[in-house]
């Protein structure tokens, strides 16, 4: 990758240790194309579920700023990623969000590729054509524990850590065996790093999340946890280390506030853990009761949440029964594409086992306080009159690690590290 | 202030004498960004009136560009002005145009802010966080005869020769004794500066404001002006001049035609002046009828127009019974936001004392008609045929003035100048 | 016309010979800004039909990015053509697509201008002015055949080759005895090259216009026409040589496939041909019957399809009994705007003679299939991943053509060359 021009150099630079970032980090179109070509196009992304493509021919597309990513089911059922355009005169060719096809057949000429990528027919053309040469660009791509990650980069960043966190913590929630119960496309007026630093933080749950703030200890970190507190959440540990323990369900994050994420230090752009609820949830519900079936291999409600994220396009909560994710897309400087997912065991029937009406409004509540706070934030920090302020030691520690994350990132011109160093944070 | 970059002084220069602007002046992003940091953020701004927000705790918000202000009634029954956004992550504040509050509490992290700006309280930050340089950041804000003036400048110009011209002419008129009738926002699909330059000249007004110029004398410059409309105008100066010469009512425009401003040669960008109106107008409403009690001091219908403005985003006409402002906000290279205010006494009632339907189709006729041309005119110079031609000696002195003035202001950088040297041509 | 900046210079040398071009010429704005000054407003542009102006005053007007062109006919019956600005103050003068004037009259100050462009009235000026010289700024104009070619270039090329090319080949089409059955205008999310690529090949007939592929032969270039289509063809090359050759309606494209045009090696930016079309289709309407009166000099329906085209906005399809036309004008880098025309015979009546329903079909559809294939294009030619592909010798020699035109014009500045040498390719 290309060195980072000066201009950049200079205005990271410019970013106070403790505070939040200056105000052109959010509304610089020319940086925002930076950090497409040196995040976005570096690191790993996740696409989608791998149940969402489950037989032969199924595709899922997923855009990044102006490109479009077509994740496929090949012939012999393995997962691909390519570029979505074709190799002729470039016209996307998987139109639809998801669908199924024979082969893919560009709409334009009729180029048409194998599943496997590769074209079979360019009827038309000159003979000689070396049509081996000619191919959908493939890209990187990973499937662990049903979760498909693509990357745009040549050579992306070693996934193998990501998969050793990952594949343990994600399998007791069955994401391999679960459907979609409901997709929300939210159109976020708000920067992408915006997005994350309110994702980073929950200093900001009592004022926006009223609902949320009842269902855990999100807010109590070690400062704010009361006696009555701490004997709750040291009850819940205990209860559920005995009873899971040796099925990997255990609560690894054992303390109030946040898991430390990420860590630019150690150079995690991943971590999981599992939470404890607070009593009288057994979900992430308003009212706390469970709202569809147990998912995956869960054998009762007293198994926390499980939390997992990765730089710099996905969270998910798991709960016992469902499972809420987010896929970040950046569309500009003051734009961000957010999928939120809903997720229910694969043999759930809506009506019979689940009503939207209940699964649903925990989480678009939340999302939509979110999305709506950080737009408020944008339009504050598009003035001359915002200045970064100092980050709370105690309730942004994450909102700091962000930036640091993202500074290094942009200063070292792009892949997400990856370094194989276990997450020390883990209990 | 910075030195203007070499490639606006050179656009500057491509000005020709006694001509309009190239094309270049409307429509670049660049050229518009210095416009805000150079006379936008220099000068002084019109925020509103100080009855909006009469009790402690009332606030009104305004917007320059990206850049919000907050306009706030402290608890010492001060007004106060600062940046609307939040010390800790720039999240703005008081999101809405007016309201009121108890103190202002950061919707994101509930970092609260007393009246006076001070920070009150932020819950979950470290210790030893000097809690007295994390206020909000003020603004400097005057206010004259019930009028707000708010600079974003660290040094605004001078503003007391403002209030030595307004607070005589603006007293009568009682705007401090005012309530808003109704207010209308317009969005206006041209360059501010054309916005200006239509507003600056009355050569327009026969082909665009039919209804306008039955009300006053704007059209009859010094060599328009037949020896009946000179007769017309020299009886009703006398006989004002009779009545109320001693009370400050008098009329100081006496002659046909707008009055000089702005004055880039004094360094004028304020002004107020009197005039006549028209035999068989009482008032500027489409027949010339009383539409609302009298104003401020005013005795009788005889007061003629007063009529103030300042540079850059403010100007009211104030008839005997009602008065009608308009604040200007920059919204890009081709588009001005434009607020219009309907004043009337503070104690008169919708319904009985006045109806909206006869007190607001003359203005705001007028303003749609102004926006109306002001978009074909944009249109107009954004194509590359145009070329800026003559500005009419007798009828658009004010346009030409208007361009010296901003040219001057834009090569000086920034403030108004606000040099108090009296109107040398008030009668 | 001055030197392209060396990063366009850098640019255009990226394209890869017998492919297309790279990503940067379909979404730079800088670029786009470079095309409008080189190449549109360099050349020769299709502007209307003479018919639309029939009498002195009627006019109609064209934009091309910001820039509005005004055509009038005069008092003498003659065509101009104007920047359509008043000299004034730069206000657009005729705000509508087309309309009748007694004379220019500018709605802002009301400057009146002759239907010659003449400056005949600026009351208000000062004594002195030389109105001689403040004329609307005329732009070179030409009429052939019925067809109105204007051009904003201070040296327009040579126009007499189009004429010379064009006359013969329309007069039978009879387009100064025509009248527009419909308008539509096409809002096309694409870059204008786009439209051009697309229009340039018929390659991608057989996958987006099942209807249209039906009436002629586009799509047999002669690798790929049988025995018995070969056999079609001549009958019908034969058939109308032997009864129309005196009366100028031969066949002059009597092979499959797309006549070849642009020829950058011969500067021709215009041309004109005459196709057969396939057995049943006495027009280009749904089922191949006529749909309209006959129109011009034509006595039957076998007179094929005239087709011509000039760069770098025109082209036009005419059958024995109507005409369809299009006018492209840009309007961003990924926008361009495309009026479409349908024409029929001055007499014909709506209800009596034609029908809408069965008139517009098939060039509607076709038009719609090429703009939404074009929008398709746009978004993935926008993607990291999109690299120019090989082009088809067969069947996009025309799109590899264009490119080289567009690459020429880019080179040399400008205007389109219009060399006075005679199409090789005709028959």
């Amino acid at each position: 990758m290309a060195a980072l021009p000066s201009e950049f150099d200079a205005l990271l630079a410019t970013r106070r240790e403790g505070h939040g970032m200056p105000r052109a980090f959010y509304q610089t179109e020319a940086l925002f194309e930076q950090e497409l070509s040196r995040i976005w196009h570096g690191g790993w992304l996740f696409a989608g579920f791998a149940f969402e493509i489950a037989k032969p021919g199924d595709y899922l597309t997923f855009s990044v700023g102006g490109t479009s990513v077509l994740v496929m089911r090949d012939d012999g059922n393995a997962v691909r990623a390519f570029h979505n355009v074709c190799r002729h005169r470039g016209t996307l060719l998987c139109r639809a969000d998801a669908g199924h096809v024979r082969a893919i057949v560009c709409p334009y000429h009729s180029w048409t590729y194998s599943r496997q990528g590769e074209l079979v027919n360019c009827h038309g053309m000159q003979e000689g054509l070396d049509k081996s040469k000619l191919g959908l660009k493939p890209l990187a791509v990973e499937v662990v524990s049903g979760l498909i990650y693509v990357s745009l980069a040549a050579s992306p960043p070693d996934f193998a850590p990501l998969r050793e966190e990952f594949e343990p913590a994600a399998r007791p929630q069955g994401f391999d065996r679960a459907k979609i119960a409901r997709m929300i496309e939210y159109d976020v007026e708000a920067n992408w790093k915006l997005v994350w630093e309110n994702n980073r933080e929950c200093f900001h749950c009592p004022s926006c999340h009223p609902q949320y703030i009842k269902a855990n200890f999100d807010i109590y970190e070690e400062e704010y946890a009361s006696p009555a507190i701490r004997a709750q959440m040291a009850a819940a540990v205990a209860r559920t280390h005995d009873k899971w323990a040796s099925e990997g369900l255990a609560i690894t994050h054992a303390e109030g506030g946040l898991a430390r994420f990420p860590d630019p230090d150690l150079d995690l752009w991943y971590a999981a853990d599992r939470t404890v609820m607070v009593d009288g949830f057994e979900t992430e519900s308003m009212d706390g009761k469970r709202v569809a079936p147990l998912m995956g291999d869960y054998q009762d409600c007293d198994v926390g949440v499980l939390r997992m994220r990765s730089m710099v396009n996905f969270w998910v909560h798991g709960s016992c029964d469902h499972a809420v994710a987010a896929r970040l897309s950046p569309a500009g400087p003051r734009k961000t594409n957010v999928r939120g997912y809903w997720l229910v065991d694969q043999f759930a029937q809506e009506g019979a086992d689940y009503d939207l009406e209940k699964l649903l409004p925990f989480w678009h509540l939340t999302n939509q306080q979110d999305w709506d706070i950080s737009k408020w934030q944008q339009k504050g920090v598009d003035s001359i009159g915002y200045e970064p302020g100092p980050l709370s030691s105690q309730k942004e520690y994450n909102v700091d690690a962000f930036i640091r994350w993202y500074l290094k990132q942009m200063r070292a011109g792009g892949a997400s590290g990856g370094k194989a160093v276990p997450l020390t944070r883990v209990a």
